[in-house]
């Protein structure tokens, strides 16, 4: 059956093998060619198995492999944001808050955040693996096959990790789809996140990247467009896996034990899901990496909407202002700057002494977008100091 | 402000904390009461906080309390469903696949199926739970406090197990919701799964189960007539928490960092999903220990549809018949038992000898359901001394 | 340009137009080979058009078109199901309400249910058609075409109804199509039920029909066994199709106006959707066609659950019994009936007298299924001199 | 049974009424009480119906009212969008699309594109409430009424525009619920694309409008900041309002006829679909009166991109210049504008005439971005003629 089986592969692989339509599916296809070649003992090859088990086992096999893909598309992509947040720590852009300025951020941290989303996803995925990874086959049509094989040897030999404990959970058990679809729709939601800032980003009024040529479409007349069709994609297909999902949900909903036919239909859905996100890491993978950061229009526009004033109100704390006061002293100030079309630091010692005597010339280092950015120094804060410790865990992390 | 607070928290307990709505929400309210009773230390309670990194701490505890009451209630389901299984290790009924009558199996081992369903729906809320057990605070508003504050401290005290690794991500995260949503959603599923069957089972074609009043209505006039109102309810509320899965993906797509306010209609939904779930969880466990199954019924229905037929080809087999000819031979059996209107184990043992000479009386043990099921004696298989083994380790798993 | 597209229209038709896929898409394709053969008079193709609107006018050209299949799909179906209902209307089935039988009931009438849920479908059909077919061309871009047509002219050769009004919602709209997967969706939450109930019916618990082998799997050593398998796929088919949905109500969620790259994923979700529905319907008209009633084993499940218990509560009443003492008098007829192990049609005049005097020997009339069926005689009840009617006014309705 | 009805409905609208929750539901309340204040004649207020059609037609009513309320609501924001169009038309803006900017439009053809949405979400409300208002009274439990009553005649008091055709079908059709959810759906997208559009013009990159306080939230310490807090929770809201859609979809899927409880379910989610559109609608209307729209910012960002270049090669054109020729001197034109950082407009005309010798001082007309609106002078184009045009034709179909 070996030999046989061994010449069969050969033959798909070489593409001369033929298949008949006409047989129901790839398995009875096999097993008669397999007949045709080594006659009876051919027949064997079904010997304590059923449909149902093998379909099952041949969905874990195929979900335990794309997994594996898809875990090493995300670290790929988590490679090329590290790689891009290990230049951008010292750029400034505004975070943002209800898309409003909110306070001044490192480029670096701002991209170690979807860092941490993918590695929750990761997580996810290696969980989800551990429930893909079991042993449906033995299970037979349902009720368990009357032959005496040794499940758990045939488990070992097939790299599962454990064995379905249950023969009618097993041929009816979609769990592990549903799940994969789940883990692969939080993947493309975190992804439409990136793809939308890109997008914003790529605005005119934004101007804060340039992605290159590669990922977007343009217009011989207006040279300098460039839309950011892929990132729009992307932010698409987001839509597809998320309907993937419901319609996995939707299949296996009040579906009676065990076995039901309708249980085909997740294949198609299944495989799509995660196509998708294969193909969508691949492309964010590659367009991030082509990604040019405009620095200067990000610490432009970290300059706009009076981000240092807290760390001026603290700048009075510090020199013993009591807190409220300072509060209300630095709202004086910035609706003065408002009126008078100025920003913070472009304030003089004196403007600033007209509101507070407690105000000397350090207050211009308090004002720098850096040091607003370094106070922020608590764990997992955009302090540069400790974006340098985060993308270092990061790389440490992903190279076990 | 601990001994304020702790005064705050009894008045709240007993009722007498006066809520004020013009207060924008309960943080407000509560640090004012703590103003009004310690004085200018109350206005200390906001320090190295905002809004955004206190809202998502609270759903993290919330969560967190949240699944330990699921997997509670899990347990809980899965002992009752154990304690029905190992009264129904000898009930034979006819395994369905495409509802149709495919082979006999143990009561119990229909049972153990579900058991098994919840098991992993256990697994997917303990994971959930490490990634909802995070310390968002230290947070603030997306940057990181400025205070100088130890957040693994923090975090030690709140009893969570890892402090969040990055402050944008921590103020805009709700992966934590939707896998939430996603695990109670497969719950939802397999509950919807087992309704089904437990409606079917009181139709009156099938009449293999009867639920008791309690989770049934009737009709005055046709006193026998018990609706599984129940049962159709917790398969409707399905579809609520799909639905609520569905709101909280759709929410959280294309969203820019950090936190937006569209993040506030996360918690109506995955309130109402959480709560769906362990009500439908506990109503499961106390319709499931008032289920009167018809031991009778299913055991008449499990001759039904010759169903010792492979079992017969089986039998042959081992006579030294070749599996073809054994095969064809049984064909020629049911068809003779379709025409004259007789099941298998009807038949004499002449009438068998017509068809095969092969046949001795013994053919009539393997005709036995008990028989039948003992067959398929592999791992994870319905016969009965698995079906005991299984149970025993599901026994030994829950006592974990 | 017009005999040059004939000619090209000929070669795609005859399989010889030589497709490259290096150029963009269809539109540049038909026009470098317009180009080619007429010269630079087929440059002038594109004038006053962009892609934005040309996509959108071949999207609702498609959807027209198919719309227009669905409608005679759906007219198809309903004249198999009213073929069938004519030859029902004397059967008498178990009405159902909570899969317990409930009220006997003619299976035309059941029938006609179906037949009134697809008139709603294709009333809805018939309106999103209308939204369809509305010209988008001449949006150009997004802005309007500079150059002087006249898009109502074009919206009559093209057989559109309407000029869409506003150039910027024309080239973003898909309202269209996600209204055109919502009536989908709904008919394929209606298959679902009876493909539920073809599943149901062919259990060997119900048998009440036969679903020929065309549409059935089976099993050579049990060949009695009918799997429904075509009646589950078209159920597991519904979550594709509600997935379909929900993709597209995605994909459009908080897109800023005017075409955004996203647009692109509508189509295949959109198209899978619509052919998944096509090939349903299609599918479910020739089995519907194949279907057996058992006449049988209907009228005698129809005779179980003491259906007939409100009509001889009735007929009391008729004979000037109060209606709480009729009631009460009959669910003692009918505890007596489950002690004895009788239907009420089985017991003696005697039998009935020693619990109301008032009985008399007509009641077995009123006993009888067709009596309890024909006193529904209400319109859109289920006597049969109704059902004659509903069919004579649906069969009306589908000729015009 | 009319008088006792009126004196509970005062009682009820007074708050006086006794409400039992041991009793099941309202009807039994209402129908105990009617007995207990006129008598036996109280019992006959439920002859002729049952719990079935009664909630089928109370789920209706409510639906039908609710859709009133809808479609006044549509309308009132239709006119606050159309009376700001009637101020805006000589506002210009950037048309987008991939959010690039692509052609200078009319902020009044802008804001018209959501007149032209919601013109077409009012009509599918309009034709699902024709098949909402059709009456299931008398189709009972499920049969229909054995007793002699006039349907159409109930239908015509209650205002039903007809009656249910078949008994079955009506107490078990939620058609009208989805129908009414995914028409809801629908509006909140249309909301969301304009949510989305307001968070982006609020933000400081584009400065579009500025949303007045009573719908945003602000800062003490930076009083510029505006967080468009409202139009974050509407865009929020859509993931809400499709999640009900999917809750409704799920719940039919696969019921087999007729009433099943899994039917409760629906009520929940299709009342908090429609409050939620309700309540949308509302908080747009008064946020959107209270929008300021910053023109001068809006102007001066029409002027970014190179808007007018397609012009310029179309006044070539006209000057005698081939097509192909002019996009290639207009492109080269571009590019010298980008190295010396000018727009067209402020080009010499020497700078013109370097490129082209066609080249008049009348190019400065085509050059006005008043000149490049007007030129889109088609039916549904911005030209601010037909804007006028579409302005006034809305206003007339807004008054009927």
């Amino acid at each position: 059956i070996v030999k046989g089986l061994r010449e069969i592969e050969r033959d798909i692989a070489s593409g001369s093998f033929q298949w008949d339509a006409a047989l129901e599916d790839v398995h009875t296809n096999i097993e008669n060619a397999l007949v045709a070649r080594i006659g009876d003992a051919g027949r064997r090859l079904h010997t304590a198995r059923s449909r149902n088990d093998q379909v099952a086992t041949d969905v874990r096999l195929w979900a335990r492999e794309h997994v594996d893909a898809i875990l090493s598309k995300i670290k790929a992509f988590q490679e090329v944001l590290l790689a891009a947040a290990e230049k951008q720590i010292d750029t400034v852009l505004p975070g943002f808050t209800h898309l409003q300025h909110a306070q001044p951020v490192s480029l670096a941290h701002h991209l170690m955040a979807y860092v941490e989303m993918l590695k929750r996803d990761a997580q996810r995925f290696c969980e989800c693996r551990q429930r893909i990874n079991i042993l449906p086959l033995g299970a037979a049509a349902l009720a368990g096959t009357p032959h005496k094989i040794d499940r758990h040897f045939v488990a070992k030999e097939l790299g599962f990790e454990g064995v379905a404990e249950n023969s009618m959970d097993a041929v009816s058990d979609r769990d592990f789809l549903i799940e994969l679809g789940a883990d692969c729709a939080l993947v493309m939601m975190h992804l439409s996140r990136l793809c939308e800032e890109l997008v914003l980003w790529s605005s005119p009024e934004f101007g804060f990247v340039e992605i290159s040529d590669a990922f977007t479409t343009g217009s011989s007349i207006m040279p300098q467009k460039k839309n950011p069709d892929v990132a729009e994609l992307v932010r698409g297909k987001t839509g597809r896996v998320y309907g993937g999902v419901v319609a996995l949900f939707t299949i296996m909903k009040a579906l009676p034990l065990t076995y039901n036919r309708d249980l085909q239909e997740d294949k198609e859905r299944a495989f799509d899901v995660v196509d998708t996100v294969i193909a969508s890491l691949d492309v964010m993978t590659a367009m991030m990496r082509s990604v040019r950061f405009n620095v200067e229009r990000m610490r432009a526009a970290a300059r706009e909407g009076f981000l240092e004033a807290t760390d001026v109100a603290d700048y009075l704390v510090e020199k013993g202002v009591p807190f409220r006061e300072a509060h209300g002293t630095v709202g004086q100030i910035v609706l003065y700057c408002i009126r008078n079309g100025k920003r913070l630091p472009e304030l003089t010692l004196d403007e600033f002494r007209r509101f507070s005597p407690h105000v000397d010339p350090k207050i211009f280092r308090a004002l720098s977008l850096e040091s607003v950015v370094d106070r922020r120094n608590v764990f997992g804060g955009t302090a540069r100091r400790q974006v340098r410790a985060a993308i270092k865990r990061a790389r440490r992390d992903l190279e076990k």
